[in-house]
Formats: structure tokens, C-alpha cells, sequence
């Protein structure tokens, strides 16, 4: 194997693939990114458990391709390096799979193995597809990933539900406490749900994360593909039944308020100060007459905070006190950059519903606690 | 106790004085900043092992003392209530040491203790004076602290030493390995000579970084007290003799080289990869003729790397090759902003002498190991 390229061309690869490599995988050429020059490109795959991230760089002025063939070499190293070293560089495997690297004066060798041994990619049926752009991706993973579950006992709960229907991607995440769910309008004829794991999504986010262009999303029985850019990523899916949450989503409420989204974050962080020494994050929301909205943390070891916020509308029931995990309440408003929400309750021991208002595309759900 | 103060205000000036304060204090009452009010200001203070900082907030405009007294707060808690309250706030001492701050329609009470049990300021005669700038002292501590040792072993070595002595401030560090010096100007009849732990150095820099005014310092046998806008900081000083580092300073040398810093910084940088991979991180640099050095680690488990730097200046034997610990190489070439360096030589086993060129205030020195 031999190519030249420029410096920042490879660099840029290099930390992208590193993305799905962990210094700490069990088998060892999993903490390695596979090279490998084509006839047309220069391919590089890193991988680990959740995903697998390849990312081509075609021939072109940037690249040269003088003979063909592959290695696997350390990402962490590679990584390190490649960063550090200046202008235009020639890369070449030489005798015992070592790698050379020329920089101007300077020539690097590392040690890389043997690319036979590296797992190959998955094979993929590519019928099933639709696209979304990397923004809407952005905004699932920001609406979603901080909802799955952490508990490894309900693996489908630590994965993000999406389904396609209608025209329409919905995505939820739940933890069985709360529940946060958008919609985005895709063009369609497929009617699918599958599971993607949140940590899988999480990571395929940030690699999406400046690709303003669209992402083309193949999904099979038991693995999902983003495409976009020369850069593909693969995941497995969580295989299982999600609970059915629509069903949870109460279509009517007692009591429904509208506040300002920045006042009543800011009054949940500032209870959250007391809340904390709690086991469950206890705040309490009561609602006095239709204008008013007092939001109460107390801990007898440190102290305690009250304030009154300003209710904008109001309809339903007037008396209403709930307690609220503040973690919960604190990253369902984090999310919401819309300047006023509507809560809606249907008492004191059913789960709140947060909308941001006028777009009612995205509804999160948090189950009470008691005090 | 009982006054008014802007949130701003107040809020600096806790997270000013809770730097000292450390949650895991073994004597609960030091984990609290002490709050006074007194007739014409209002004091706070923080404080550890190493340092107790004082910052007064004269009656102004924005400060209002109703009633006098005292009380001791949790720094953790003030810190990161005051930061989420907003406008002006009304502070009160209540029943049984409770703190009751008003802002708004938010009322907080926080639990105090008795500021009785806080142990008071230490007292100083204030004789021994100079003055640094604040742009003095960050110099001294980007300098110093870094060649510090970490090895409690020898207490001394853990300081810098500072020297005052025909107008000028000599601060130097040494861990026996490594050794940093630097010079200043400062106008003063003292001539003195005292240990500052490193670590309450560091806090000292960082509290003073951005008083561009005079910082006034004062010395006694055992303390030593910075103040400047309000703001005094106090730190035990280290008892011991300090070894005599000037001697250790070679007047002559067999080969001086004059390289860009950037060039050589970057040349360890890359060998840095690789030599962290041995115990003593070593880099092997070598003159190979009048104009070259060749700079180059190798590592039997990963590889290796070899470059050649232009010298731009010469004078003395060509024959020479050294190895040393990249680390120290990386830390004294870090702190170096000037373009070009100076290395001077006295063979394989002797220090190597830095010098930021045109800049002979300040200067390194770096013992070779075994390769």
C-alpha cells in the first residue's frame, strides 16, 4: 500500500473514524483503524460495539493512490500524529506490516497489523430508505437521547424509538418516568418502526452534526445506515417491543397554563439547588389563583427556596399542587428553545404534559413523585 | 446582620473568596465562607490549608449595610444560589443562624453556623513591603510553577523561591531534574529571601490575574499577604533552607545552537508520541553538523520517528548528542513566547541551558538522562 495526501485531508478522516474507536476494546485491532487504498479511493473504517464508521476520500488533487492495498494501524496513535505533522504526506507499508509516514524532514514509522483480521463491513439490503437532513437529525438526538433510559434491565428503553408512517418520523424516548417524543415530515412510502440505541444515535449525531447537506437512512431487520458525504456510519438495532407510549399521551387535561419558558427553567434551577440533597429531586409546583404559579424546594439540612411566577393563560382547575422530579423538569425545559410552554395536568398523581407553544410536533411527558 | 447588595457584586465576590474554600475541608465550619457586615463594608472570607482570602465590599451605591454582625455560610451553596438569583438581594440572619436572602418574588433561607467558630485573620506587622504588577506576578507563576516538585519528600522543592536583593525579584523552581528562573525589577531596600507553596502561588495568580493595578506585598517569617482592590490574600510560608540553585548555573558553555522555538516545540511535540511510551520519556537530540539537529525517540511496541531542524546560529564542538525527557523539554519550551531560543551545551551528562534569546532574565536548565 502506497498513497500521498495532503495533511489536513487526512487528518480530518483519521478524527472522524476515531470517533467508533476505543482505546480500551477487548480484541486489540478494534483499537485500530483499517487503510485501505483502492484503485479510486483511500477507504478508512473504525469500529466498536454500537457503531461503525467508514469514511472514503475519492482521488483527487488532494489524493494519490500509488499502489493499492491495507493495514490496520493504532487510532489513538495515528490520531495523535497525523494532527502534529505538517504539509503534504506520504504514506507507504513497508516490510512486517510497518507503516511509513514522510513529512518533509520528517519520517515516522509505526507498527500496524495485519488488515485480514480486521472484521469486514456488514452487508446491507438497501431497499428500505428515506432521508432526513442533518439538522432534523441534530434535533432527535437533542430531543430524545437524554430520555432513553439508563437501566440496562429494559434494554428496548435505553434505545430510541422512531417510526415511519404516514409521511411522518416520529421519535420517542421514555425512561417510564418521562417521555419525550418529536415528528419531523419525511417524504415516504415505508411503514416501519425500529430502535437505535441512544448511544449509537448520540455518536451518529456528532458526526452528522455539519453536514447541512441531506442524509440518505437505510434500515434493515437488524441494522440502520446513515449516508452522507462519503461518510457512513452502521448500527445495530435493539431488537424487541417497545411499549405502546402513544397510548399514555392524555388527550384532554383539568388544568392547563402557559408560562414563560426562561422563567420557569430558571426558577426549576434554582430550586434544583435544594432539591438536591433529596433522593428524588423533590420540587413542588402549586398553582394559588389563575395568575399565579409558586415553585417550593426544602431540605432541613441546608435550607429551602420559594418564588411566585407570573401565569400567562390559564384554563381548567385552579387548585392544583404537584410533585416533580427537578431533573426531569430541568432537561424537558432544557430542550425547548421556544419562548413560552404549556403545561397541562390532569392532577396530582398523573403525568404533566410540556408543550412548547404553537408546535405541538413535540410533547414530553413527566410522571409525578411523591413528596 | 442584615444588608442589601446587587446580585453582580455580591456574586463576584463570593466566587472571589469561595476559590479557597475546598467542600472536602476536614473541619466542616471551613467548608462556609464567613459573611460581616460591618459599619462601613461588607467582608467575606475563604479559606484552606494553604490560603485565606479576604475580600471587602466597601458601602456604596451598590452595597447597604442595615445591621451589623456576622455568620458562616456554605461556600457550595452561596456560590451556586447567588450565581441563579438576579437584581438586588436583601440578606438577613434570622432565628438560630438561618440566612434569609430576598430577590424578587424568590425567598431563600439557608442554613448558617455561628461565625464565632471561624478562625480570624491572621495578624501581620507590615513592615517588609514591595510591589509587583498583576502582569509581574502571572509572569512569575507561568514560570515557576510548572518545574515546582511534586514530591512532598523535600518540602522545599515543593515552593518557589522567591529572592528580593538590589532591586530585583528573583523567583526560581526546582524538582533536581529541572530548574526555572526568572527576574524582575522591583524598587525596594528589602533583602529577603522565602519559600511560597506552589499551589497557594497558583490560586495568588489566578485570583490577582486581572488587576492590571500594583498588587502590594507584605512579608514576615512565616506569611506572606498579597492585597489589591479590596481583595487580600494570605499563605503560610515554607520553613527551610532552599538549596543554592545560582551555582548550578553553568557561566560557560562548549556548544550554543540558536533554533526557532516554534520549530523545536513542535519537533518534541511529535517525539513526544513515541517517547511517552518509555519510562523517562526520552528524546534523543543530536548535532550532526553545523546547521542540523536531529531529533528523534523510538519505542520497540509502536515505532518511531527521526527530523532534522534547521540551527540558525552556532558556536562551539559540532560533536554532540544528548537524550532527555521530552516532558521537561515540552514544559520549558511552552513557556517560552519569544521566537527564537538559545540551547547551550556542556556535553552528553551536563544540563542543557535555555534561554529565550534577547532575554536573559529568565532561563532554564534541564539535566540529560540515560537512554
Amino acid at each position: 500500500m502506497e498513497f500521498k495526501i495532503n495533511q489536513v485531508e487526512f487528518s480530518n478522516a483519521v478524527t472522524e473514524v476515531s470517533r467508533a474507536v476505543s482505546g480500551k476494546a477487548t480484541i486489540p485491532i478494534l483499537t485500530g483503524i483499517k487503510i485501505e487504498a483502492k484503485e479510486n479511493a483511500l477507504s478508512l473504517v473504525g469500529r466498536n460495539n454500537d457503531i461503525v464508521i467508514e469514511k472514503v476520500i475519492p482521488v483527487s488533487e488532494k489524493v494519490e493512490i500509488v499502489k493499492n492495498g491495507s493495514i490496520v494501524v493504532s487510532a489513538r496513535l495515528l490520531n495523535e500524529l497525523i494532527k502534529k505533522l505538517p504539509s503534504d504526506l506520504h504514506v507507504m507499508v513497508t516490510n512486517n506490516h510497518s507503516v511509513k509516514i514522510l513529512a518533509g524532514e520528517i519520517v515516522t514509522t509505526i507498527n500496524g497489523v495485519d488488515a485480514e483480521e480486521f472484521p469486514t463491513l456488514p452487508e446491507l439490503n438497501l431497499s428500505k430508505r428515506f432521508t432526513i437532513t442533518g439538522k432534523e437529525l441534530i434535533n432527535i438526538v437533542k430531543h430524545t437521547v437524554f430520555a432513553a433510559s439508563k437501566n440496562e434491565t429494559k434494554p428496548v428503553l435505553t434505545g430510541i424509538q422512531f417510526t415511519l408512517q404516514h409521511d411522518t418520523l416520529t421519535s420517542v424516548a421514555t425512561n417510564s418516568q418521562r417521555l419525550s417524543l418529536i415528528k419531523h415530515s419525511v417524504h415516504t412510502e415505508l411503514n416501519e418502526s425500529f430502535i437505535l440505541p441512544s448511544k449509537a444515535l448520540t455518536e451518529i449525531g456528532k458526526l452528522f452534526h455539519d453536514y447541512s447537506s441531506e442524509i440518505q437512512v437505510f434500515i434493515t431487520n437488524t441494522t440502520i445506515m446513515f449516508q452522507a458525504n462519503h461518510l457512513t456510519v452502521y448500527s445495530k438495532l435493539i431488537d424487541g417491543n417497545y411499549p405502546s407510549v402513544l397510548s399514555l399521551i392524555p388527550q384532554e387535561s383539568k388544568t392547563t397554563i402557559t408560562l414563560q419558558t426562561k422563567d420557569l427553567l430558571d426558577a426549576i434551577n434554582r430550586a434544583s439547588i435544594f432539591a438536591s440533597e433529596s433522593r428524588n429531586n423533590t420540587i413542588n409546583l402549586q398553582l394559588t389563583d389563575q395568575s399565579k404559579l409558586v415553585i417550593s424546594s426544602n431540605s432541613s439540612s441546608i435550607g429551602g427556596i420559594q418564588e411566585t411566577l407570573n401565569v400567562k393563560d390559564f384554563s381548567g382547575d385552579m387548585e392544583l399542587s404537584v410533585t416533580v422530579d427537578g431533573r426531569y423538569m430541568k432537561d424537558a425545559l432544557g430542550v425547548i428553545d421556544l419562548e413560552e410552554i404549556m403545561l397541562s395536568f390532569n392532577g396530582a398523581f398523573k403525568p404533566i404534559l410540556i408543550h412548547p407553544v404553537g408546535h405541538y410536533s413535540n410533547l414530553q411527558l413527566i410522571s409525578p413523585v411523591r413528596a
